[in-house]
């Protein structure tokens, strides 16, 4: 691909020669068929060693070899990104249904979709154009999907499920399961099952990666909105109100009737009560438990910091007996207020 | 639905007209055609403003407006709970083996069970009635369930293992697979696995959530007791022995060999050691770390509490030196007692 | 099977009589059918009431009952194992191929393979003699398995990933699905998905249990070690680089592009930010947050110990003053200097 098409599908400015680039790689590692690309300024000596063909930097970067044809753009990572599908393109429904699969006789299903071996679609189920579903996906009944829709080998969306445009969810996920919610027995102390008769919408552009889950609502949809991504591991309980374009990493679980807010980013490995509330753009640190709302944005942490194990072990332990410290500085300042110290 | 009728089902005391309902919804949005319920006496002033027809109350609750027809009964959630029912019923089975089902010669299926599309029974495995085994479902060889059992799409059952009656596994759950178990060869450092020769047992009545796992014990049987809910996301380790009413919710993690008492409650994201045992009635709160048994109920609780990322930087820093500030305390106690300070 | 047989086989030396044993059990429970061991030399007072009809035990082991017949072992723990597997052999492939299977036409599966029940193996995979692709299994396209692989029920492989000799892969779990990368579209907030173009590599003897996920790599795969050892719901992020024998156990997750040594043993519930490095041999506690390379081997922790949730309410508390009590002990250390205390 020459620099110049590149610059007519993207944008950007082209500088310097216009070679033709076969492949996307990283500055330390591209060879001369390669176009790289440098977006963080701390790899800017980078430059002068790259054995690139061509180079993506922003327009302010000053100092580029003379023999490195550029590309300029207000955004390289976002362009790096955009030039990746350009030598990647995205696989593309190939209009068949194969014979293994199973669609109910209610369920509408456009010929220009993909419909993969033993993959089922259940009764009333609407899929839009160039829907994906792949190898042993289920889709039960009643669900709505939008187009351009991709389900992966082994997802399960559990029935009455609505499903934007270009909805994408990775193997083994689980959309719309039973939300976890029983009324205690009071008699012998057993649990009764209460229906979860809501479902679960996600709307379009929202992609939910390997082995989560979204339960669905018990009276109301769980709802994850406009753009918001999920990673691997992820648990949104019943009720949930995810905003649009927040991004939630892996190994984090939302207990039910949370609302998250818009562009909130949420890393891996935290935890959230049932409940609570999520300000907008909050950004939420790896392993955070959060057991309150968060009205105000800003950036959250929860971590115990870590120690060698003979450390930890000898600090640990005063994290049990704080208050105990606290009173016996407390009762020094006092006695050195009365031993006539100036106590601030 | 009559309240006469719903009374005549589920029990309760009929005061005011016998009017119509069509189905359940909150006080505060319920309209004419609904019944709502009042449990949590911090919502009785919704009684005087909800335009629902008629209202589920305990027996004390006073102050009732005189339009509303009301139900009393000493237990006005679990009311709710098991009127959900009367207007959501539970999916039956089918009585319907799907042509794409695959039923090893065999096993033995009654005709009363529903067998999805692409689900998978193995050699010499047996269901009770009434038994739904869902979409792309897998029940491995030499099984036993118990009547009524609801195996949702993607399931899988390792062979070997027990159900109950009325149990429900939902989508993406495994069952019985080989629990981690390896003996350390100290010539190369590497690993060699022990066969894990149990199965998994579940008892009646449980109910496991979605993308759980339940490993099978290395000798005898992993198990679950009766009447106890699983959440999503939940590992339950080999040989681990689960009592009975007992309440995991998601994305925790029991070690292998633990011992948890009936009436238990764990919350979410809670890990917990191997070889450890949980008294019953137990309450043990999100993010909780077990390190240790538990011999006595109570509410047990490790979790780090949440500043935002720069008052956190500040204090975790002191985490580690916890110990060097009990000694500073201490050497500060001896010094006021020397100056003649009254040391407590 | 006669001791003298076992002895054949695995090893070890005979004492007494060459009794026949049909199962392993625990000295504790074995009855004169079983063959027991021992290990850990805090069990040895069992040895003089064992019921067992044979004992393994280290050449080191002393007052052994006259009437127990024994076989004396270096390593009486991987003894056992392998003991274990002769009662319990492994299953093997049955050189079948479920009418219900499908295998793409360019796809090359030994007649060694067994290949069950609505299984599905892609385009231009190669599997190499005697896999085992369980029910409901899903390997996409251009993947290359070596010999003796066993991929459970449920897995899903995706396009493109290379598994070496006797990968075991359990149930549910997730091989090679996009790894968790966007760029930010400054424009909108809006997250730009990068394509995942890289596979994943598992060495041979690599073990994962059930519903784990590997994420495939960005631009080139993601790997894990020969011999490595991968529990329950492990995430491995895209780009990470995972050593030889090395132990993974449940509910952790690890951020993208970490590399993980040789012979390194991670507990449970761990998580570990991106792009970290653990040294060869080190040892990670269960429940640690890992938030910086670890360049020396040893024994980590960070766990928040656990309380009753009354002294946890009390205690808690002062974790977010950590900073203010420091700083108010080094105030009273200098008032105490001040007043002629002597400070060290």
């Amino acid at each position: 691909m020459k620099l110049s098409e590149i610059v007519a599908k993207i944008g950007g400015e082209l500088f310097g020669v216009d070679v033709e680039v076969g492949q996307l790689a990283p500055l330390e590692s591209a060879d001369g068929t390669a176009i790289a690309f440098l977006s963080n300024p701390k790899y800017h000596h980078q430059l002068s060693d790259t054995q690139a063909a061509a180079v993506i930097v922003h327009p302010s970067v000053v100092d580029v070899p003379e023999h490195l044809s550029i590309i300029r753009s207000d955004d390289p990572y976002l362009y790096f990104a955009q030039l990746a599908w350009l030598f990647h393109p995205r696989a593309q429904a190939n209009h068949q249904r194969h014979p293994s699969a199973v669609v109910a006789d209610s369920a509408i299903v456009p010929a220009s979709c993909e419909i993969g071996a033993h993959a089922y679609v259940g009764e009333h189920t609407v899929l839009g154009e160039n829907c994906r579903v792949l190898a042993g996906a289920v889709i039960e009944h009643d669900c709505v999907l939008g187009d351009d829709c991709v389900i992966h080998p082994n997802v399960t969306v559990y029935h009455g499920c609505t499903l934007g445009q270009r909805v994408e969810i990775h193997s083994g996920t689980v959309i719309g399961g039973d939300g976890f919610g029983y009324a205690p027995v009071k008699a012998d102390g057993s649990w009764f099952k209460i229906p979860q008769t809501g479902g679960v919408t996600l709307a379009d552009d929202v992609e939910i990666g390997s082995n989560s889950t979204v339960d669905r609502g018990a009276l109301e949809d769980t709802r994850i909105g406009r753009g918001s991504k999920i990673d691997n591991f992820v648990q949104i309980a019943h009720n949930c109100q995810v905003g649009e374009h927040t991004v939630i990493a892996s190994c984090t679980g939302i207990s039910g009737s949370c609302k998250i807010g818009n562009h909130v980013v949420i890393a891996g490995g935290v935890g959230m009560a049932g409940h609570l509330t999520i300000a907008d753009k909050t950004f939420i640190g790896g392993g955070t438990n959060i057991t309150k709302s968060i009205t105000e944005a800003g950036h959250y942490a929860s971590v115990y910091p870590m120690q060698t194990f003979k450390e930890w072990s000898k600090n640990a332990v005063y994290v049990r007996r704080l208050a105990d410290m606290n009173g016996r500085i407390k009762q020094l300042e006092q006695h050195i207020a009365a031993l006539g110290g100036a106590k601030e």
